[in-house]
């Protein structure tokens, strides 16, 4: 996706050789106009799915998932939630998953209301790198005996190992950004 | 909003007398359509106002503000971080929230980046009860020397302070369903 990619390279701010901030568009400030370019983008590249529901991991993936449903006629958005509340049932299907970045490992959760055996469900996120929020979310896919149709991902770190573990469970992956490095201020996407 | 108030009757699940947990379409699954629907009655509320940036915080608005900024000409949207992120630069404004529901004070930050001074500012959450997550956000917009143009929310619980403290700083508040008490299983909205 040209646009994405230009924006990546115009706007993301690189820290070292292995992290882009892009905070200023994407996952603090959000800039709702290329959120709908991207829903369209996952949409095209999903067209042949039937997709029941989304789903995503908070924070950042859920501007993405709740602007995405639309192109996907509105099927519900769940969220996964990382943190224990008061207010979530005790219901819930349970996974944990390790950041990288914050050097934390916690649990995730998501209510066995509303992810279901009848759903066929498309995981969205802004970042693949180590991808064990994806497989996290896979689990819980797999724990619901729901269908997974495929990951959609707004940038992919390629040279992090994310992708291959997708792939060698034989999950369908689109990534609109695909990052090959970044070496001396300058970001190579896959063509 | 009628449409809202039926659902939170319809499908809220009440938690003795404070609590009315709607999961199921507020924040944890998300209707799209319904937000679109909160979207459009803000965007009503708050015609007379020129909004520049719509401001909430991680992670239950963020659905809403994204989906909300459609209807404001695609301005911006800025959630506020609770934790520390390595990815998140060090000019922030930074600021403390008491979470009654989470009994435990946090940090809360934006960057210096995406608020100024020039910013007029909409601010948009799920819920007010106590107001502390809200009033985070006013004093960030104050930090700033941004101006506060309103505060736009989904569920107002008002038997809890939240209303009454952003009432008294002159704060423009619109909540789309005020809940007057919960009572014998019945919720008793503001008309």
């Amino acid at each position: 996706m040209e646009k994405l990619k230009n924006r990546i390279q115009n706007q993301g701010r690189i820290i070292g050789t292995e992290i882009v901030n892009v905070d200023i568009f994407l996952n603090h400030q959000i800039d709702v106009q290329l959120f709908n370019d991207i829903g369209q983008e996952f949409k095209r590249r999903f067209e042949n799915e039937t997709i029941t529901k989304i789903l995503t991991i908070e924070s950042s993936g859920i501007g993405l998932a709740a602007i995405a449903s639309q192109y996907f006629g509105f099927v519900p958005v769940v969220f996964a939630r990382k943190v224990e509340s008061k207010l979530l049932d005790n219901e819930v299907y349970l996974t944990e998953v390790h950041s990288f970045t914050k050097n934390k490992t916690s649990q995730i959760r998501v209510s066995k209301r509303y992810i279901t055996k009848e759903d066929r469900v498309l995981i969205i996120d802004d970042f693949l790198a180590n991808g064990n929020a994806v497989l996290g979310l896979c689990d819980i896919i797999n724990q619901a005996s729901a269908t997974l149709c495929g990951v959609g991902i707004v940038i992919e770190k390629s040279f992090q190992p994310g992708r291959k573990k997708l792939l060698d469970q034989g999950v369908r992956l689109e990534s609109l950004a695909r990052i090959n490095s970044i070496s001396d201020g300058i970001i190579n996407f896959e063509d």
